[in-house]
């Protein structure tokens, strides 16, 4: 028998699904998985009559591939990939590829490869986005690790991946140990503000203009034509005008509780780390935390009963104004989403290509839209883009969005609408354009109450000077250099 | 000679000063210093003629100690304690107490608590806040650890620390293992969040009013008779007055870049760990990063030239506006710190005194207030209050509040200057009494594309419903009842 291109070890649906993606593109395929029950329910249902070979054993598994071997892992993030490749180890040899295509943290993957290499083995970790239906029909990939690793997954990521319309693979090299999976933590942070966003607008919509879902429904529709085409643009469309079999309303009925699975969390905590305002997103995650507050927010509304006005003015002139502002603040998100994934490069050293980035998210992936592909020729003209608002494109739309958007932002404020998301993106836009930030108030506080010193406007930077605030314990030292 | 009462190790300005203050108030005190030389400076310097007692080992260190033995550890916090500890743990026996006044992170503080009680002693984290003079003087002082050495260490903590107008000693007993550590660290996030408040209360004052720092400097002494009087406000109003020996005014000249110093960004990461919505805390901390960004922003400006509006309207009431805004965002900031503290004290199994936790902030330390007075009172009519914002004091101050809150951020909004604290505050409020909030979508889109399943209004919680919203793959499964 043929030996397999690859093996796929945890036969869950998203593991199913990525095997019958490749076996469809013309490779051969060896499966496992610990309960081997499910090896063989796969081998005889689903995978019949397909180049795909069951395997009940770890050592039938190696034996089975080409080498060097490729085993992509599909397990539960955490201890159990760190569990199977210690039992993977035995069973392969130097230079043999393991890849993990589960949801790890970055610093998980930067060890994994670290250890798997110091085996003489190479690791990839990839992120892998579009859930069930992207893994059987083209998720997008962002595959990081061994470099050494690439040119042997290259053709089998570059095949089963998603494909923009000019044929582009998305799935590219992303970077060195844990790259791959940084970026998806990042995409899937972005994702949670994107969604965020779009919520805000619905709220607006539905509590400041009193919209029902219908109209709603035909709103995301126009503008599912517009810049903001894009997948969950289609989706908010699709849901708003979903009736169910009673001709009720779906939306209307579902509870207004959000969970959250810890990848949008991880992306604020690692801004944090870095010390990259990535306020959008922290909102977007804490928006989330809110909500599930239900039964005391229940509470809270009686305690502070809500009056919002009714609105006065040309309606569809708002919309659009809304409009603008959800695409002024969706710049603002990706914006600080690419200014974290620079910032870490720099601390990990990953030579990240941005661009190639924005395609990989071009399709496939939840966030999939055509702005993706303005960002990748933003970062195309200049690959060292300090931040998308200074790239031309951006800040001649910027320009042209602000007005509606402090409209907007100023309108829900007015009203009692909660628009975290809207707001933080239009204080972060307001703050990053102001040269002379109130900073040197706050140096003045630490200087007074911690003696903390600070740099002065009229001195070269590094120059540390402290004042005697108070004028206590002697003479007044105020302007004293010090450095 | 006398044995001593306490000893202290690592005498920096703040171990010094502590040692001072102890003996003061009537305590012998040991000393000691791994470079010794501080050791002999000291006694032979400030602590000449007191009863203070050099020591030179850790043995002498131990022989000179009441049993007992309390010794005190003032030395920089990470690894440096964790030796200290092992070092020290030799010459120590059965229920002496060992105390880390340091700024330790809580989950080391949780550790350090387990493993020195592992050895048959006691362990005590203490928050120490107040900075240099603090110490000296009367800080503030948050003890966590081995509930059996509150008694020992109380007499001393209490006899030193800050007291309020009644004689109240702002220090008393947090909870167990890391309590104490972890509610110095939520006081400083909310250090944090108080400052950029002010700041951003500044800015609109200076860049939309176009006041100068004169006539700023007496809206903030004004502002310090009313309900926000307070150390911060004190020293804002202070430091805006304060003129070099040129007559110029000092603040106009510091750069506007602030450090942090990652105790606010623990106390972000704390609240993505718990799923408490924090975001005041969190936008201070990135409007941090932000400002370190200087550089960037010059340029940014100058791609985007500002053009803030003059200001047109009676310029005294806006600025009683700008006055109700910042009390209103910083009841905000308070709920939410204390929100964190109720959640994690769930989480951490601490029994948290919420009202003597207000109390120890009362005074002594930066956030030191009489409005901490008003949330000693809210928790002591209701310890169990879910909510600050619940509190029929606080309930009807923001009540009368709100109308200016809005006035002011949407003025901002307008105007292009950036408030991102108070525009998270009044964010998380409206959230926060909003009944429906549009996570209902947010639900739907997760279903869609992921197949979560949600939670409906009209069925009890913890019922779970998919939609097939594409209608793919056959019968509509609109409603279906999957549980």
């Amino acid at each position: 028998m043929k030996k397999a291109d690859i093996a796929l070890v945890g036969l869950a649906v998203m593991g199913e699904n990525l095997v019958m993606n490749m076996e469809s593109k013309g490779f051969t395929v060896a499966v496992y998985n610990r309960t081997t029950e499910k090896v063989r329910n796969f081998v005889e249902g689903r995978a019949a009559g397909k180049n795909i070979i069951g395997t009940y054993s770890l050592q039938e598994l190696a034996d089975s591939l080409e080498k060097p071997r490729k085993i992509m892992m599909m397990v539960k993030a955490g201890q159990a990939v760190d569990d199977l490749i210690d039992n993977l180890l035995p069973y392969l040899e130097e230079g043999d590829i393991l890849i993990d295509g589960g949801n790890s943290h970055f610093p998980d993957t930067i060890r994994r490869t670290e250890y798997v290499e110091s085996k003489g083995l190479l690791y990839v970790g990839t992120g892998v986005s579009g859930g069930e239906e992207g893994a059987l029909n083209g998720p997008s990939m962002m595959p990081g690790g061994s470099p050494a690793a690439w040119e042997y997954v290259k053709p089998i990521f570059q095949a089963i991946c998603a494909k923009v319309e000019d044929g582009s693979p998305c799935c590219e090299w992303v970077g060195e140990n844990g790259a791959g999976h940084f970026v998806k933590m990042v995409h899937n942070g972005i994702e949670y503000g994107d969604m965020q966003l779009i919520c805000e607008a619905y709220q607006l919509m539905r509590d400041g203009l009193g919209m029902t879902a219908e109209e709603m429904h035909e709103v995301f529709a126009a503008w599912n034509e517009t810049e903001l085409d894009s997948y969950l643009i289609e989706i908010t469309r699709d849901i708003l005008g979903y009736k169910d079999e009673n001709g009720e309303t779906t939306v209307n009925y579902i509870l207004d509780t959000a969970g959250q699975k810890g990848t949008g969390k991880w992306t604020a905590v690692s801004a944090l780390d870095e010390g990259v305002p990535l306020t959008l997103i922290g909102e977007a995650v804490f928006a989330r935390c809110l909500s599930a507050m239900k039964s005391e927010r229940v509470e809270a509304e009686k305690v502070f009963p809500k009056t919002i006005p009714a609105f006065e003015g040309d309606k569809a002139e708002f919309i659009e104004c809304i409009r603008k502002a959800l695409y002024a603040s969706k710049i603002i998100s990706y914006a600080q989403g690419f200014t974290l994934m620079a910032t870490a490069a720099k601390t990990y050293n990953w030579n990240l290509n941005y661009g190639g980035i924005a395609l990989m998210w071009r399709g496939g992936c939840i966030i999939r839209s055509v702005f993706l592909g303005k960002i990748k020729e933003a970062y195309e003209k200049n690959p060292a883009l300090q931040n998308l608002l200074l790239d031309d494109y951006f800040s001649s739309a910027i320009k042209e969005l602000v007005p509606a958007w402090r409209e907007v932002v100023a309108y829900a404020v007015k009203a009692g609408v909660p628009m975290p998301a809207f707001s933080s993106a239009l204080n972060y836009f307001d703050g990053y354009t102001t040269a002379s930030l109130p900073a040197n108030l706050l140096q003045a506080q630490r200087d007074y109450f911690g003696a903390h010193t600070y740099e002065r406007i009229d001195y070269p930077r590094g120059q540390v000077f402290h004042t005697n605030w108070t004028g206590h314990g002697g003479s007044t030292s105020a302007g004293t250099y010090n450095a």
